[in-house]
């Protein structure tokens, strides 16, 4: 576990040395829980994008694309039940002036009790040895079990509170537990109150309450009001996708995990419209292509798994996740959920439009069901730099052992494809030819020019950014036209003719090998 | 002038029918000023901001990428000048509740009042026929000399309060001309006040005005904070540039003009960093390679021209618009600012950290130059919209004049590349060869598959969309594997080998053919 919390330092530290992210507004002393995609990042997140619209759209001839605005009509977010529902219970200490999650406050609470129970157990269990026999311990002895106990039935208050949405019965649990501000020890808690998490903005053009706009928290609304518009315009057929990358936005009290819990993220999602009644063939369906997604692009099975919802939202008659076990834990990465007709009729009944298909072969009209995947990009984006930074022991120069950080992403995803590299830059003719070959290959890639430095420690900068080849421009080139082609991962040092780089690149970053 | 617009009221009506533009919320009437892209707009859109994106990043060796978040620190708007004169004059009329901006309404009062002199001068055009010097007769008929100085003084007075940020005189020009509300005709104003154009939204982990956030209004403040992060972690050199594209929004009173003036919008913006006293170097540079990439997608050369700006902004030295031919006149498409130092000293003085760099050929620190160009991703969009939708008089399958409407973008720009159509759809032989042929192209292009209605129909649905290809399956299909392949615009149909279809789409829809 430490191992694991040294390397997300390391990662976050490397993001913002290698041009990757950057913290929003740091000049500035930064802005919490907002981060910026720097040079190499962009680079990354845009082909993890790609990927996803040509996995989702340009391979199937029933999901089409959409963009939808950020700002939408403010009835839409009553319909969708976020203007009433789509809260978290805050509460503010009346000295310190900061402000809490009450559900979080207490919860952590719910763990120091329950870590006194496993503390007992640890004890014991380095006491007796192999023999010990931790299940029966923890059902037989008495301090073990009051923890326990004491840790379940707040859990319970809590879940129950929640579900109700009874604030007073979550200020009574603040104040029946003694709970202080962790940085001030103050008891001084206002009431427990209602936030909605949907930032909101003003219309200049209109005063007042109906000038009142939301910053969209999913980007699914957008799918679902214009789900005839699409409908009509592609002459799609159910079953059929509407596709959408886009930002969200979501006014977190508590944002942590780096770019993991954004106050400002980008989503990509796919509404699947269906017959009603078919609606977990279909969930099947998605749940195995959408990890499929997963693999293709080489994320270990070991590290995915599905995870099912405990609670249901109150849209959704079937959730699962698709969990990555990023370097804080298996935590969401991708959510498929079968949403019922839930959002189509609630906006059919508030607009006073239908919002129906009439399917041909059955001979009736209905309203939808749907079936949503939505994968964070942010998210997909933290798996595959968690998943590709390496520290390895090679070879130097001269045969002895150094460590090289390395990024092995997905050569299709890599921010930058070949580089290219003169041997020695004050030999004018090298240069030249390494300036031509440049300049023939950034017409097909993202290409980077590099002649500062020796060799080695040029080829380590772009192993760091994760670019799977570098081709070296030396004497021999001049005589024979042929270069040596340096595979990242392997080390590999080819020697080929400069007319087949373009060749050998493409057949490993083309985004087409991973849509087979 | 009414053929333009008449052209444009086609436009927006195709660009609902055929899925590139929606309204924002429209089951629920329209959120106004704000549009949905649909699914062949969406792509569209994708194709042009790649089509920027290749000929600026990829293809230069020093502009590299960043992504930077909407939501920024509120001190970078205190900075660049956002905070304190970002502003609209604004007008409440208090009958009709409507709310206007004044130097609009001052504006529209001028051009009434030189609308009548232009009359008398149509009116004596039209009495003395060829003979008529119209000049000469503007410069001494009393009552065409009248207007036209009454016009003119009033645009004194109003530039000069605009400039002044004089809001009592705007009031006074108001009441002096007599200005009634449009609809309601009531006289019944508030005072004219200042309105900032940027949303403004409240963080839900401060309270107060410290929690205040804005919605960026442009997008080069987040290149801007960033720039030595960038700078540092990708080792550039000045000159050198970042390139963005993103949102940004504006918080328009009375926004018109489909997606030419919305309150969401999309910018592609580069910064290019240069030595102080280069600027006019480089302002000529970018001026003349944004115009050819311009060129280059096919706009003519007779519908773009640069216009000077007549008043330069706080921070610039110099500012040229390239303008497109609208169908509502020649209007800003691409902005090139000559931004001096402006930003990056404000910045560095707000904030107390050093935004210099070091010149190792000067061997000194400076705060650099910039030299902007910025492009609206919408108004590119209505411009290619606007050049390529034609109607045409073409042969029909007997022979006989038939109109077609006819999209003709580039094909790199086009949303489907190719669409694949079996000429009977009850031959399951017909159709199997078919999906055969969509199912490989699909790994290459965004494709087609449609089998319903005749030939002739199908080809003019792909025409209104743009589409450069159509490829026909037919009997001859099936003895030996060779297809019709139309093009677009020449309509010519080419009998050639399955195997070619590949080859022959790819050489026009190759982004690479337009970075040459």
């Amino acid at each position: 576990m430490a191992q694991q919390a040294d390397l997300f330092k390391k990662l976050v530290a490397h993001s913002k040395e290698y041009g990757f992210i950057f913290q929003s507004s740091e000049i500035y002393d930064g802005l919490a829980a907002v981060y910026d995609y720097g040079p190499y990042g962009v680079e990354l997140k845009n082909n993890i994008k790609d990927y996803w619209w040509a996995a989702m759209v340009q391979m199937h001839d029933n999901i089409v694309g959409l963009d939808a605005a950020i700002f939408m009509h403010p009835k839409t977010w009553k319909a969708s039940g976020h203007v009433d529902a789509f809260n978290d219970p805050l509460v503010d200490n009346k000295d310190s002036k900061r402000r809490f999650r009450a559900d979080q406050l207490i919860e952590e609470e719910i763990d120091k009790i329950q870590g006194k129970a496993d503390k007992e157990v640890e004890k014991a269990k380095k006491k007796f040895g192999d023999s010990f026999d931790e299940a029966l311990y923890r059902t037989t002895n008495p301090r073990v079990l009051e923890y326990t106990q004491k840790a379940q039935a707040i859990n319970d208050r809590l879940t129950e509170a929640m579900s109700k949405g009874d604030m007073a019965e979550m200020k009574t649990i603040i104040e029946d537990l003694d709970i202080t501000d962790p940085d001030t020890g103050s008891r001084n808690w206002t009431e427990v109150r209602q936030f909605n998490l949907m930032f909101n903005t003003q219309l200049g053009n209109i005063a007042g309450e109906e000038g009142k706009l939301y910053l969209r928290p999913e980007t699914a609304q957008g799918i679902f009001v214009n789900f005839l518009n699409v409908q009509k315009s592609t002459r799609q057929k159910i079953p059929f996708g509407i596709a959408q990358i886009g930002k969200a936005f979501r006014n977190e009290i508590v944002a942590r995990q780096f770019i993991f819990r954004m106050r400002e993220f980008e989503q990509m999602e796919m509404q699947f419209f269906i017959r009603p009644g078919e609606e977990m063939k279909w969930y099947d369906y998605w749940k195995q292509t959408r990890m499929n997604w997963h693999l293709k692009i080489g994320t270990p099975a070991e590290k995915l798994r599905f995870k099912d919802h405990d609670n249901l939202a109150h849209y959704a008659n079937a959730a699962v996740d698709i969990q990555y076990e990023f370097p804080f834990g298996f935590k969401e990465l991708e959510g498929i959920h079968s949403r019922t007709n839930f959002d189509l009729s609630s906006h059919q009944e508030l607009s006073g439009k239908k919002l129906q298909y009439f399917d041909p072969e059955l001979n009736e009209n209905y309203v939808p069901y749907v079936v949503e995947t939505s994968v964070g990009a942010d998210r997909m984006f933290l798996a595959m730099m968690s998943e590709s930074l390496k520290e390895e022991s090679v070879p130097d120069a001269k045969g002895e052992d150094s460590t090289r950080v390395v990024m092995k992403l997905h050569p299709a995803l890599a921010p930058v494809k070949v580089a290219v590299l003169p041997l020695l830059k004050n030999r004018e003719e090298l240069v030249k030819a390494s300036t031509d070959v440049f300049n023939k290959l950034k017409f097909s890639f993202q290409c980077q020019y590099d002649e500062k430095d020796a060799i080695g420690r040029r080829y380590r900068r772009q192993d760091a950014i994760g670019t799977p080849y570098c081709v070296t421009i030396d004497f021999e080139t001049l005589e024979n036209n042929t270069v040596t082609i340096r595979e990242r991962d392997s080390l590999k040092q080819e020697r080929v003719h400069i007319d087949r780089i373009e060749e050998i690149v493409r057949q490993r970053v083309d985004m087409k090998t991973l849509l087979l």
